[in-house]
């Protein structure tokens, strides 16, 4: 079983990744080019802060301080989020579901690793619902009217997985905590590699389905 | 009892008011000088997106298509939030409260002009909750750091009743059917004015209540 601190740094960083994620999605709305696409991203911006609530809730329950628990998480999500500023609504979106559906899948292996009532709120807090079905139609939409937006949007996912691996390694330098959770759990450097390649599976199946896989 | 046009009007001016006031208050949470005080006001602009969706579901069940709806009102509020761009974060707590308040305030004067289903919704969307509270902690904090904050910040109180109530003005102006509402639900223009009496005491009374009313 991980240790009561390993639990609270990643209930404390999921907390910070859903907080930081409400106030990313919240400004990348404005991107949209219609009333609707702003309503809908907006919609999964108040999601995550429904998120961040239960996070920093359950981070109470278990006696820690919430924005004291977070704090060592900021400068990681910052760095992250502004290395990876969308310069365009399709930029978001992408980023909405390829860079926060590659995080998800990061937690949901990790909830695995830890007792159920921890693992059953991340799973819980992870749900990507209709995000898919948007992110679809939107960048569908735009390469079926032009398709060079294909070979940009692809190398602009290759940017966020590149910066999403960078600042998580970062994390787990800074964090024993995490990375004892991560490596222990798992059983070894293999069980990790284990868990990247499974990541990896899926991300490759998410580009896939927005037609970003050459 | 008014025209389905004003209460469809209504609701979507409304809807608009609330979506763009997510919009506003995620965007100034960033000047937030702590995470704690980050994390209420993206939980008030999380708030305000519920009450969005409350109230574009209203408008599909009376038949509208919700963004057309709001179209005509998007220019006012935009107009009305960019006059008003707060550039400090008191300056966003007081609109916030202040600015959002006064708005709350003309919304539940005109929820007593319409059917009860309605008016019902209307006032139950419009509760400020633990606004009050916030905004008097921040700002009584300040002035009792710095006095001269309260003088400045009064000033911007005054700007933003200024803005609201020119663009509350160009709003009647072109929507008829809410002119109509307003004089005929209210009796005559004497009705009308001793409802912005109303509204207007109801601001003082939170000027007081900030320590800005000196």
């Amino acid at each position: 079983m991980p240790s009561p601190e390993a639990v609270i740094d990643l209930l404390a960083a999921l907390a910070y990744g859903e907080l930081s994620a409400f106030d990313r999605l919240a400004d990348d709305a404005r991107m949209a080019p219609t009333l609707a696409g702003r309503a809908e991203m907006s919609s999964m911006a108040a999601i995550e802060f429904g998120h961040y609530q239960r996070l920093a809730d359950r981070l109470v329950v278990l006696g820690a301080e919430p924005t004291e628990a977070m704090a060592p998480f900021v400068a990681a999500l910052e760095t992250y989020h502004s290395l990876t500023e969308p310069s365009t609504w399709l930029e978001g979106v992408v980023k909405a579901y390829v860079g926060d559906g590659m995080a998800a899948d990061f937690y949901r292996e990790v909830a695995a690793l830890v007792d159920d009532e921890t693992g059953d709120l991340i799973r819980d807090v992870l749900t990507e619902a209709d995000r898919a079905e948007f992110a679809v139609r939107e960048v569908r939409a735009a390469i079926a009217d032009q398709p060079a937006v294909a070979g940009r949007l692809a190398l602009w996912a290759r940017r966020l997985v590149g910066e999403a691996i960078s600042q998580t390694q970062h994390v787990l330098a800074d964090r024993e905590s995490l990375m004892l959770l991560l490596v222990e759990g798992t059983g070894d450097l293999t069980g990790v590699a284990a868990l990247l390649g499974r990541i990896t599976d899926r991300h490759t199946e998410r580009m896939e389905t927005l037609g970003l896989s050459g």
